[in-house]
Parts: structure tokens; sequence; C-alpha cells
């Protein structure tokens, strides 16, 4: 129990960290166009667990690296995970008119601004992680390793190659192996990257860097089951617990899939594996460990 | 008019090889979710001037610098431009239906398709960049200033906020000075990145890349002169030339601002200065020289 309240406490200073910096890398001047400014910050600024970046410094921390050069990383993956946010919202792709309880972008800056504001957060992420190697001039390797990792898991090969296997599969009932591919690119290819920037700015060895590939692949799953499960039991609770357990949207699920009760035990699993694969740390990956259960028993 | 064939013909070799490059970047298997890949090819391969990667190689050649280093950048460069183009010509921005005498990218594979596909490009520009400077090793700091300066020109401070101020000046007024500043940031920018890419890839000296700026300047402005004259001499011809000098839309141009006169006087003073850039690199900028005038007697 002591343990749960430090880590929750460590999660928010994490969090505080984030926030503040970057609140930094939105400083702009009120010129013409300007308000693209004002549509980035918009959503960049409506809350959200911090999830990804809070992993890429918790990981560099626990390998002692720099908590300056991996700041900027961290902040590049909100960039990238609000982006997508964004553009998912728009009309042409999901149309939904509220996230994390506000009006979506386009709702409050129109289709066209937020299509600019996702794209300009997606260059944005690039030019602070860009900046920030050619500043430091050293460690250049490191930078390098972080941002390919990021960048082949965000585009055409990872994220959005699940956004579009996800679209494609609206309406239509898609294999097991197809739904974890599907899921492993569009929420785990930028989970797995964030674990791997804190890998390679921490200056990971090749074992401790497999051991947190693995990390991530599990807690990605996870992340991605307990999304699945708390969809099925808030339509349920809606519908009066009458409609069994295609209450969902008729997409397919991890819970379409296998049942509730095996969802559950997936779930489980994939978080012991994902604490089991961070033996080799001992003490020092406490964290992580909490972080792979808050994932499992989180309520949002 | 020897100097100009020679010229078309190391143009047209310039774009063979941008084009075969191209190609080799757009490699993909054909399991769930590869339609992405489709979606960017069509686009990407959709003809066009490939002014920007033509740009970025021919400057680096001239400073000798190396071909195999700067071709990930010359076509990161029109994946870029590329992506810009596809979700401009969105129903939400210009909702056209043609670019290039084909039908806009959301015309053949639907809006949520093309915003992907955009999003997609702008990322795999960052990620052939990146892979390229890992893969080689050497050379950092040049790769990412050719990087740092593409990042810089395309995002919320260079052709995206461009892109926000035409957005947001449809059906107003503008000054000359925030016209200047919209074109400057919509065209000029990545036109600049081009060029200066190029000049980092290649190693210019600091007196080098200050002349190459001021080159990439000029060629900007002329480029954007040249796009408002060519809109108007097309309106004044379909309307069998009774409309007058506003028969372009209603937005603010180069020729609605100065007169059709001044507006060509300005063009042929953009590219004279932009020669005149090139002065310190004598016959060795032969190619650049040509391209301004190019640039001015193009007819698309």
């Amino acid at each position: 129990m002591a343990l749960m309240t430090d880590f929750k406490t460590e999660y928010s200073n994490y969090v505080k960290i984030v926030n503040d910096t970057l609140a930094g890398y939105l400083q702009f001047d009120d010129g013409p166009g300007s308000n693209i400014y004002n549509a980035m910050k918009y959503s960049l600024t409506a809350g959200g667990k911090r999830l990804r970046p809070v992993l890429a410094i918790s990981v560099c921390d626990m390998l002692g690296g720099s908590r300056q050069d991996v700041l900027p990383f961290a902040c590049a993956l909100e960039m990238i995970h609000t982006y997508s946010l964004i553009h998912d919202d728009l009309p042409a792709m999901d149309n939904d008119d509220y996230r994390r309880g506000m009006p979506t972008n386009h709702k409050v800056f129109g289709e066209a601004m937020a299509i600019l504001a996702g794209d300009a957060l997606l260059n944005k992420a690039y030019e602070i992680m860009i900046s920030h190697m050619l500043k430091r001039g050293e460690h250049t390797k490191a930078f390098a390793k972080a941002m390919d990792v990021i960048a082949s898991n965000a585009g055409a090969d990872g994220m959005i190659r699940g956004q579009t296997i996800d679209m494609e599969s609206e309406g239509r009932t898609i294999s097991g192996q197809t739904l974890e591919y599907m899921h492993r690119c569009k929420t785990g290819a930028l989970i797995k990257a964030s674990v791997l920037a804190g890998a390679s700015i921490g200056n990971a060895t090749s074992s401790e860097y497999d051991s947190l590939a693995k990390y991530a692949d599990c807690i990605g799953l996870a992340f991605q089951i307990k999304d699945d499960i708390m969809d099925v039991k808030s339509s349920l609770e809606q519908m009066g617990k009458q409609a069994g357990s295609d209450a969902a949207s008729n997409k397919t699920t991890y819970v379409t899939m296998f049942g509730l009760d095996k969802a559950e035990q997936l779930l489980d699993e994939s978080v012991e594996s994902a604490a089991a694969a961070l033996e080799c740390f001992g003490n020092r990956a406490a964290f992580l460990r909490e972080l792979a259960f808050y994932i499992r028993d989180r309520k949002n």
C-alpha cells in the first residue's frame, strides 16, 4: 500500500514535468496565422494520462540517463499521440464531438484548422527532437536511435498502419491474428517507441534494451485488452446488463473474440509477463513494475 | 540556346533520379492495412516538377557533395510537399477534385484514407532522413542541420503557418506585408529548406550558405509571383479578356495588389536578384542560374 502511494506521487511528478515542458514548447507570437498554435495548444493541454512521456522519462531515469536529454523526446511522443487523436476525431474518421470531456479540436477550431493542427503537432515533434540533437552536439547516436524508433513506429508501418486496419475493419469480422497485429500497430507501436526511446537515451545495454522491448510489448497488449474490457463494461452498465457480451460496437475486440473472463485472464498474464521482463533491473524497476499494474487497474 | 537545351536535359536527369529513388522508398508487403501505401504512392507518383528535390540535389552537386547523402533528404522534401497537397485538396480545405489532371487523393481513396496518407507521407519523410543519418553514422552534424532546416520550415512557423494565413484570409483583404509573409511561409519556406538542406549536405561554407539563402528567397518569391500571374492570365483567357484584372478569385495576390505589369516587373527583379546571389559560385552555378529563369518562364 505504501508502494502504491509512492507510485501515484511519482507518476504525478512525472506528469507535472511533462506538462511544464510541453508548455515551454508552445510559446508563440500573435502575428498572422498564430491561431494554429492555439489549436495545437488546445488539444495538447486537454489532459490525458501522459503515459507515453512518463514511460520514456521513467525508463531513462531507471538507467541513470539524463533528464534534460530525454524530455524533448518525451514531449515529442505526446505531440505525436495528440496529433493522432485530433485526426482520429475528424468527421471523416471517427466523427467524435468530445474527447476527455471537452469538445474535439474540429468542434472548436473547424475541420480545416484541426487537420492543420494535427499536421503541425506531428511536425513539431520532429522539430524539437532534431533541434535538441543539434544543440547538444554529443551523444548523437543515442538521439538518432531514439528518433529512429519513434519515427518508424509512428508511421505507415506502425501507428498509421494500425489506424488503417481499424478503419478498414469497421463492420467486418477480422481474425485473431489481424486483431493482434492491428493493436500492436495502433496502440502498441507508440508505447513501445516510448519505452525504447527512453532506453536509447539512457544508453541501455543490448540486453537491457531487449528486456525493455519485451516489457513494452506486454504493457502495450495489456493497455489494449483493458480498453476493450472497459468499453464492454461501460456498455453493459448503460444497457442494464441486458445485452450480453456483444453490447459493445460492431468492432472485433479482445472481448468479442475471447469473452470477458478469458480477456481478463489475458490481461493478468500480460501484466505478469511485463513485470517478469523487468527482473534484470531489480529494485530499480519498481516504478515500471507498478506502472504495469496501474495499466491493468486504471478506471479510464 | 545550347545552354537552355543542356538545362532541360540536366533537369530531366535529376527528375529521373528523384523518381527512381522515391519508388525505392515505397516498397511494401500486401498485409492488412497495406492500402495506406497505395494511397501514398498514388499522390507521390502523380507527376509534378520535382522542384524541391531537384534544388536540393543540384545545390549539393554544385558544392561537390555526396549524391548518396543528399537523395534521402531530396525525397523527404518531395514527400512533405506531396502530403501538403493531399491535405490542401481535402473537402474541408480547398475541396479540389483534380490535381495535375488526375482525381485528388480523397476522390480515389476516400477522405479518411487521404488524411492518413498525408500523415504517413509527412512521417515517412522523417523516417528516411533519420534512418539515413543512423546508417551513415558520420557527417552527422550536416545531416542534423539539413533535417533542422527542413523541419523548422515545414511546420507551424513555416509552411503550415502559411496555409493557416491563406485559409484565414479567404474572402478578406490582407496587407502587402501579410501577403508577403504568407507566401514566404506557404511556398517560400519549403523551397528555401530544399536549397539549404542541399547546402548543408554539400558542406557549404558560412558565406556560401548565406548566398544560397538569398538565392532561395528570391526564387521562392519569383515562384509565387509567377503562380499569381499564370492564375490571372488563365482566368482572363477563360473569360474572353472581359473581366479585367480582378478576374482571379477573391484572394489577394501579387497581381491584385500591384497590377499585372508591376507584378511582371517584380518577377524579373526577383529572378535577376537570384542570379546575382550566385555570383560567388561562378560557372559552377550555371544550372541554378538557369533554374531561376525556368521558374520565370514556365507554363505551369
